[in-house]
């Protein structure tokens, strides 16, 4: 997402403690950064927050982690967790290149993926697609045995993509939607992104990608 | 498919060579029909045969059936083969219900279900769609290890559906396009149907689905 210079952000995030400077200190051990055993749930790219933020609000016993490489941008995610006293959200400002630096092998229950860069038309491009096998080789072995990917996007190209790189790598698909609005999918939470594109009555695609234990 | 009378439809069906009038004496022994050891390949619902008649003509080391219930449709199918002279196709005119009683476990190399009827909207009428799993059940049984139903809509919700019903009755999906037209798949063969539809501009869905050997 390309933003406006936002010179505040800098002083924001060194003073909002949701920011977790030093991630790879709690590799393998998340539970004593949340002070709980509950299970991990990890947004790649989490943009405003939206999402995350509204989904570790409804769900209090599961600790939730929100990446995100912009800080221009994290820091309105930042801000909306600490308003709301969220107990179990912290963020990360990093790269999804860092992600085994900062988790241990089947350390993770969940990962979302929700609206990322389509990278279109390029197949030279295709291996920075956040689905592309080589980063489904790396979430497999974060992620618990059975647990899963849980995938949203509105470009259909890159939902093509995605549909056969996880059934290539062997993931088991469940509840995939061509259109969540016209779905029978209960409770979905809307990115920032999405309440726009949805509103416009672009279909949105998603899927459910679980490891096979 | 809703199609006018055609009084002359039943003589032609009786004259034509390529009706296979008594299906189940060939089950398990197909290659006496056809006189070679070739691999069998079986399209549910052929309609007026465009598809199968290309394919079968395309393809003279396969061995093609076609199944079709309506004798005003199959009729025409079996006049372009007859005009084609291809050895390799044979009609049946018969249900889908009926597979078990013509074909044995493991007999048949593929299955091509291309525009089925999409049962739409209802749920209580899901069952009677052919990627229903009550039937993938049955191709389950009557295809060799390893081999595949190839799938073709122009309905979103029964491709969704038909994602969903594969995936959750354990087969491999492969080659998902959302849009056959500006897919890389190579070679596809349309029905009559398809020519119509994709001209308009309307995206064609398709599906690979393996069995798990």
């Amino acid at each position: 997402m390309r933003t406006r210079k936002k010179p505040w952000a800098q002083k924001e995030l060194e003073t909002n403690e949701l920011l977790i400077e030093t991630p790879e200190v709690y590799k393998g051990k998340w539970n004593l950064y949340f002070s709980n055993e509950n299970p991990l749930h990890l947004e790649i790219g989490c943009g405003k927050g939206g999402f995350i933020t509204k989904t570790a609000a409804l769900n209090s016993d599961i600790n939730h982690l929100a990446l995100e490489r912009e800080k221009q941008v994290i820091v309105s995610g930042m801000r909306e967790a600490k308003s709301r006293e969220l107990k179990n959200l912290g963020f990360i400002l990093s790269e999804v290149s860092m992600l085994s630096e900062y988790f241990e092998e089947g350390e993770i229950e969940r990962l979302y993926i929700n609206f990322c860069d389509p990278w279109p038309n390029r197949k030279k491009w295709a291996k920075r697609r956040l689905t592309h096998e080589g980063f489904l080789n790396v979430y497999k072995r974060l992620l618990a045995p059975g647990a899963a990917v849980f995938f949203k996007t509105d470009n259909r190209e890159l939902f093509e993509f995605s549909l056969n790189s996880f059934c290539n790598n062997g993931w088991r698909l469940k509840n995939i939607s061509l259109d969540v609005e016209k779905s029978d999918l209960e409770g979905n939470i809307k990115t920032e992104y999405e309440e726009k594109f949805s509103s416009m009555g672009m279909p949105i695609y998603r899927l459910e990608a679980y490891t096979v234990i």
